[in-house]
């Protein structure tokens, strides 16, 4: 367990495809933004403006990242970057909890 | 849109129910909790410790409270308390994103 202190965080959640992708903005006194996330089992793609770090914090994820010709699976404790302006595809088995940090 | 300055948010998120219920708790600078979730449709009962402050962010909830024997549905800007050391039902049809306080 971790946690961000000193932080704002929005009440109302992001909702994204019909509510399978949710997650909750936090703000941190450095002016660094974060959003916690659960994804439901699916498939989602998503576009970056910023540079984005991912960090698994339960379950799995499988990701195609741009320009990747193999998707690749992260577990908990586990994190990979997605460039700025581009889009990466997931594919969730079963549910995954995330923290994605925006660079 | 509205948000809590000076928290502490757990990045973990709490998972109920296979993850159709996912909340994250959040403490306050005054000392009180709160927890920010979403549950998918489903059928749910939670019990509770403390008596509870339940806010409807988004979506609706249908609730049978204790010692009730009608289902309520609450929507988006409503309200619900539930007494401490009891269990409630709830009926999700799309989603629900909630603020829970703990009293």
């Amino acid at each position: 367990m971790s946690e961000f202190a000193n932080a704002t965080i929005v009440r109302e959640a992001n909702i994204y495809f019909d509510g399978k992708v949710t997650s909750r903005t936090v703000l941190l006194e450095d002016g660094t933004k974060k959003t916690l996330g659960v994804m439901q089992a699916g498939d989602y793609e998503f576009n970056t403006d910023a540079k984005e770090l991912m960090e698994v914090l339960a379950g799995e994820m499988t990701v195609l990242l741009p320009g990747e010709d193999d998707w690749q699976t992260y577990a908990a404790g586990q994190s990979y970057y997605v460039p700025a302006n581009s889009s990466f595809k997931l594919k969730i088995d079963k549910i995954a909890d995330y923290c994605c940090s925006y660079l």
